[in-house]
């Protein structure tokens, strides 16, 4: 396709993200804080590694960074090409999402919010969910580049309506994290042979992508490797949370869910996995989830 | 083969179980209170409708009550085979399994918790999943029978240990139900799709069994069909919470859920499903999820 | 004294407040949107009803308005006398005092959070406290006018100090309202005789503000009047959990006491007494506080 | 007074309680396990130490030990005056009062179920709090002999009642302490002077025991004497949430304090005072609440 594209933010994301570009467009610019990487990227993937104000005169123009306060540092004063798509990839913040769309459609920019999911492995094999909150006529010209690194893309709402999906994802993971550590301490408390009960549970209605992922592949063998960092699952139940408040609903669950993983992340070592969380419950009862 | 099998209580899943039976046994007794149902399997299925007393003489004795107390009053003076096993199909409670079975070895019969899951839909495929506590030996012995009801058939430890995994799978469905409600009534209140938000969370890591069958099958299609009483999940997370309680363990999201399962069922109709639980939350909410 | 004294804000507690300035300052200026009751205040207690330029020009002003966004709406443009003391009785945001403190310390004005406990009973009878936070300079040119109104008068801490021991303070009274509600209704369901249990209470550990004043003289007498309003409780609460959350604290039984606060505050009829919230614990248990 | 009366346990209660009788009683008898302090009684005291079974022969028998447990051990085969009133001063389970009550009535001896307030202080200077459950023709016959010992004695209803209100006494006294870990742990983050806001909120509607008592001379200034046992409060919550459960009520508040003590109980050193469970919270928070 003729459309110019571009991917700023080459991390373990994104860097896997924007290789699939270059199959379906014809220019694809990268651009990453540390250049060294995106010349990588260039030279592996056959993009284009250029100054960040050029590589905002695509057409349109990916982000994948930490927070959406790294999209705030990055949108001050660039001159970004006029009626260009911005589609945001951060596990940002839905108010941020419409205070970035206001600010750009001055500009007569668009802003997409689209977090994805699907980790490291689904940019890898361009099978990723992207959650899209933003303009209908936006997301339809943008869906192309996006259906190039993912299997399924949908349209959730308006601008924030990404980032509160994604955010509301990452909590309820967070809820069955801790209904799953509860559960299986007491079912080792009585004895039950913990596999054997995963199996059946996962056979049965309270399974839940926490009993037939984390537990098996990173809690039951201790393994614990890092994939999604407990301090990052922490901020994204802060969203969820704020989403709660900004409401004024009542969510008693997903309240006591945020303090558990906060407390379980000031406890934790540095660069621990979410999955450690359950090594809170596991101080708590003396027994060890093996 | 030439075992001798009984299955007692003929009920929703019953009465469809016991029809898988004399597919693989040439004696096959059935029994029910209200007896009329035991004749109609009999003359549907090719079992034999008998009285209790000879039911109790099998090899191996099924019985599928609403709860424990029922078989404490069934096995109440009754003359049962000696050397029989009994595989008590109830969602019942460990403690009261550990005693049946204590009661029951006196006269040499051995007694294995045997709740299943899958619903009439399973029972009626063959296609159940057995989690069983008692004996390793009797557990080989009355193998060959739950296969003839079911799919995955796992000993998951000592008398008691099935009703335990049985509860505390349901109370975590009932986790994940509080945390579907909880999160699909933030996420309307900001105006997301909330079909196109559950094809996102399904293919992402905040699925579970709830988002993946009760949300779109139940409730956000508003048809509330009844197929497990939501006064039975409360009992059912009541018993959970007995156990967390006799491990002196903190439990504070089983706690939580049990509390609102309680309210909920507290505030519903009788004979209702437990996935109109998320009805209170609407009512606190004045927000439908549809 | 000498100094001129300004009240703003002549609700049910900044009426009786003002009404002691006179006796000791010779010049007490008063002001209110509705005009009519400064002049009102004036002829009852001596005051000046002036126009808000010159109010502002007094040396201590005080504030007591609903919230912190109404200081924000007032204190936008207007013309201070250079050197002067605001003393803001608002239960604010101490996000708000921090804010508004810098803004009129520009001016060279000083702000002091200064929210205020004792209801119009202590306002009546100048009998109130005073928690107060900012510049301990300020404080104490200050202290002299918050004695004529109060009784225990604290400097608590930098800006914003007050208004967040304010609202842990009435986080804690929801606290103790939910306690009460639930420890009430589980002795009234086992047939204790409540008033005879509260004397009980009241003489042991348990006691609390809410079992000493609200739960004899407002729920099991059931005459529910309006002294603090439900929907500024569920405020306050919010108030205190965005102190945890800023913090990054972990509180779960403030946080779930906001969930509970804020559905009792959603269920209400409105112009409900905060002492109401029992009546959601009512309608689950079907049990009446009385 | 000519009626005898016995007391039986002299524990750190017992020990004082039992010192007032002989003021107001002829005859006095006192029994303990370790008879040494029986022995010591009667010379400090001029009560009579004598065996078990004589001490029974009283008209009216006091005991107050550990759990209902060592009551149930106690009365077991025991040969109990006919007509006799037993008091029972344990902090007990509300349904073994039930059953010993039971037992007891078949020879013609009233039960009834007396847990004290007030502390070893209260004891020393006879000014305890009696909440008591039973007949209230038994109830008017003991009354005498509990006046002696205490102040405010109140009948709160039938078998039960008494150690039902105790239960809860406690149980709300831990959600207080929780609170004021919570409260002040949030204050203390933003700075504020936990002294100064002390005094704040035991002037207004916050306050609870817990802020008038423990939280100034316990856990501010760091002593944590050991008074009352933490493993005894979580015993006591537990107890408090069976009632809870039995009558299928929906306490949150309630619930997730057990949890949190059980926590706490769980992570502290022997011996801890109740107070200590604020460490647990310290150590999420890594803020010292001095």
């Amino acid at each position: 396709m003729k459309t110019t594209v571009a991917f700023i933010g080459l991390g373990a994301m994104g860097y896997r993200m924007a290789a699939h570009l270059p199959k379906h467009f014809d220019t694809v610019y990268v651009w990453n804080r540390n250049f060294a990487k995106a010349k990588q990227h260039a030279t592996e993937f056959g993009t284009q590694a250029v100054e960040l104000d050029q590589a905002v005169q695509a057409d349109i123009i990916f982000s994948c960074l930490p927070t959406s306060q790294d999209i705030d540092d990055l949108i001050q004063d660039l001159k970004i090409k006029n009626g260009a798509i911005w589609v945001d990839c951060t596990s940002g913040v839905p108010d941020a999402a419409r205070r970035q769309s206001e600010y750009l459609l001055k500009n007569n920019i668009h802003f997409l919010d689209a977090p994805v999911s699907g980790q490291t492995i689904g940019a890898e094999n361009a099978t990723l969910t992207f959650m899209v909150g933003g303009s209908a006529e936006a997301f339809q010209i943008a869906l192309p580049a996006m259906q190039a690194m993912g299997k399924l893309i949908k349209h959730v709402g308006d601008s924030g309506a990404g980032f509160a999906v994604k955010a509301v994802n990452n909590m309820m993971m967070a809820v069955h994290l801790c209904a799953a550590a509860e559960g299986f301490t007491t079912l080792k408390a009585h004895g039950v042979d913990l596999n054997e009960a995963l199996d059946c549970i996962n056979a049965s209605s309270g399974k839940s992508g926490v009993t037939e992922t984390a537990l098996p592949q990173r809690i039951l063998n201790r393994s614990f490797p890092l994939t999604f960092a407990l301090p990052l699952l922490a901020k994204d139940t802060g969203i969820a949370i704020d989403l709660v408040r900004d409401a004024r609903l009542s969510a008693p669950i997903l309240g006591l869910t945020q303090s558990l993983i906060t407390t379980a992340n000031s406890l934790s070592e540095p660069d621990s996995d979410f999955s450690t969380a359950v090594k809170m419950y596991e101080s708590w009862s003396k027994i060890t989830l093996d």
